[in-house]
């Protein structure tokens, strides 16, 4: 099926969009493609909020350090870790919870609930929606639990935009597939000259649409991933039950 | 796009398959649409290791506690966070890497490999093959490190075997979708009745398909996620380089 392929392969992350609503059936559709999708133990253990209402997608923009697109895109999802529906199952079978006070059970929940989200992008393509996959209701997971009045053992982990593009924006190049792809075992020896192509590529991505003050790959991640962490996930994440010290 | 949805609505894990080889240019066209994907901070944090030779093959299919279908199937994907890469951009921009030591930094990486699992689980399907997700490599990560040969800062989160169906099994009834979408604020009145429902349908789905001994969701909730992890996550993550309780 190619054209499912072209859709995969025509992924761009979109940040400005149109006042038009997104109809019923659509999200129904989209969001009944993701609830298809496959889980851990076949636990289910992601759930959905759906936000519409435009006052509180301005709160989320905020929570999110200032993102103007989700308020303006006329859906936002947010994707959850809830074992609180797990737990459930859990007690009716007459056992405590134990799996989400242990790293192995978040790092579990967090990958079940990337396959959601990226079920739901990719659902969202198909109806010719436009989407962007938000990190930053992460700055203030305690403000996302309180707006969307989220349980005990439940954690708002990502968020997602969905709209009708106001403009397409030109796809951002990738690092060359060697970097991605290994076979057999994993070989990083080409990974110093990837990186350095990919730096030039990206400053001239940027420059073709017009942000000159975009930078290299490399310096991109010094910014994100070279200084401490300063979001309060450990602390936030004990408050709502998952206490990973409590966990062996 | 209904036929792309048709695909995402299908999805069934398969865990039993024909010996025939995936052409290489199928599993070409699978990876580049996962690399196509998007990731945090378009950090592209996550790489794959494809292993085909079937020696190998039988290994992971011990590691991961006896799961035949890897060593039947013709190709086994590793998904692998991998802060080794960005860890080099970090430091060519002259800083040193810092966020892989948070929770924060662990949450995103697990996320974005769950997208790139489900763009690989999305176009394996378009391209008519079969595939199972497989988390139980995590039952013994430092024997994936050694036999991938994975370096520092990185850890093999999540695989995935593809193939060509021997059979193609029943899909399974998924929860009522009001116990995954919820509307504005988190509403879990209904979950009780859920999940009592969803208790008898899935034990009625496991008499259809010939497993007399399935147990209920609960039951199974129970035997998950009611006893502590004995999954050695943590140390190994330390190990590899995350220590999470130097992060801040």
């Amino acid at each position: 099926m190619p054209e499912l392929l072209e859709v995969l392969n025509g992924h761009r992350s979109v940040r400005a969009y149109q006042e038009r609503p997104v109809p019923d059936e659509v999200l129904d559709a989209i969001i009944h493609a993701a609830w298809r999708a496959p889980s851990s133990f076949n636990a289910q253990e992601i759930s959905l909020v759906v936000v519409r209402d435009a006052a509180r997608r301005r709160r989320i923009a905020d929570i999110a350090g200032g993102q103007p697109w989700i308020a303006q895109a006329p859906v936002f999802i947010t994707v959850v870790i809830d074992a609180h529906k797990t737990g459930l199952g859990v007690k009716r079978a007459g056992r405590e919870p134990h799996l989400h006070r242990s790293l192995e059970g978040l790092v579990m929940a967090a990958v079940d609930a990337g396959i959601v989200l990226e079920a739901l992008m990719v659902a969202a393509h198909a109806e010719g929606l436009a989407i962007v996959p938000i990190g930053g209701i992460r700055r203030d997971p305690q403000a996302m639990i309180d707006l969307l009045a989220l349980p005990e053992l439940t954690f708002p982990v990502a968020g997602l935009c969905l709209g009708y593009a106001a403009k397409e924006p030109e796809q951002k190049p990738r690092m060359d597939i060697a970097a991605f792809r290994h076979e057999e075992r994993y070989d990083g020896s080409a990974l110093p000259s990837i990186i350095a192509a990919y730096d030039t590529a990206i400053v001239e991505h940027w420059r073709r649409v017009g942000r000159a003050n975009g930078l290299p790959w490399s310096e991109a991640m010094a910014t994100y991933f070279g200084a401490p962490d300063r979001r309060p996930l450990a602390e936030v994440l004990r408050r709502q039950g998952f206490d990973l010290t409590a966990g062996e």
